[in-house]
């Protein structure tokens, strides 16, 4: 049986991430989004939706581009902080968060080091829906810690062990290990 | 030390859902997407998206809606296989999939019923992006099999066992038990 909830806007887990942005004044800034996605593979985007309130959105559209940055579970108490303190009332959230930035190799926003991955955004297009704005940025470098990368290339996910948020709940929650392989548990459901 | 690995779309663990919506031939259809977000609070709205190739890029611009189906893992042969089959090439997809549907509530868009959580979305707004286009769908219903609610109203997500999926590995995963609680564990960092 189903039961009506009404509408809400999150209902599944998302990944936690920080949003890196300089303020005018060029202090790096960030803050905690868990409403981030892949939004195009060619050319590669990731977007994230933005509170017209935040400093992280003023940042954005001044200067046109971010960073998005991967925190592990070990860092939940930053991400946490970085999410509940604005920029506008502490410009020094960062360092109090214990976080160190430098500036992105590829955009003018800064990418947060003591995340594991960093990734570089130009500022592809944005869409007003209401109290968010759906910021989509190319992708234009990825950085990440060698001691996280497979000898492919890949990302050990395992390793890394990505932080996820559960907006229903207000929980952080981690990822577990392979449920089954994409492009292939399906085929048993394939007809000849 | 970091590595540059260079541009790519995907960085994080996503949740691996089921977009529905009807074909022109009021045929219910589903395709697996891992790239969906929450993407404004008010009003509530999901964003997913779509590459311009699939069947499911033109029934949304065709009819203006659409629902996002979340899946357990137990459901992941399913989930994959309406990933690797077009409704183009198999109408039939959802039923050989053993996925079964009904009309949707508020939208004209079916719902999974096969999956604990159907919410049921309107176009509110769309961003082209390249090969895919971010639609954004404000939220007019959420039903979500009884089972899983907590008194409270919330969805007990354990027990949901809600699907994730990472890109970069091609792999299905499930998310662990709690790291930690927001808007507390980063409570410590902050100045008096």
């Amino acid at each position: 049986m189903k039961k009506r909830i009404g509408p809400k806007p999150m209902v599944f887990p998302m990944p936690a991430v920080l949003v890196g942005t300089y303020s005018e004044d060029r202090t790096p800034n960030a803050m905690t989004a868990a409403w981030a996605a892949a939004c195009c593979l060619q050319p590669p985007c990731l977007g994230v939706a933005i509170n017209r309130s935040r400093l992280t959105f003023d940042n954005i559209q001044r200067i046109g581009a971010f960073t998005i940055n991967v925190p592990r579970t070990n860092q939940a108490a930053a991400v946490d902080f970085l999410g509940m303190v604005s920029g506008k009332k502490n410009p020094g959230k960062l360092a109090d968060a214990g976080m160190e930035t430098t500036a992105g190799s590829k955009v003018d926003a800064p990418i947060i080091t003591s995340c594991p991955v960093n990734v570089e955004c130009k500022l592809a297009g944005s869409l007003a829906l209401g109290s968010h704005m759906w910021f989509a940025g190319e992708v234009m470098e990825i950085q990440v810690d060698e001691q996280y990368l497979l000898e492919d290339g890949k990302v050990d996910v395992d390793l890394l062990d990505p932080l996820l948020y559960i907006t229903s709940l207000s929980e952080y929650r981690g990822i577990r290990g392979r449920v089954a392989d994409a492009y292939s548990v399906g085929k048993k459901l394939m007809r000849d």
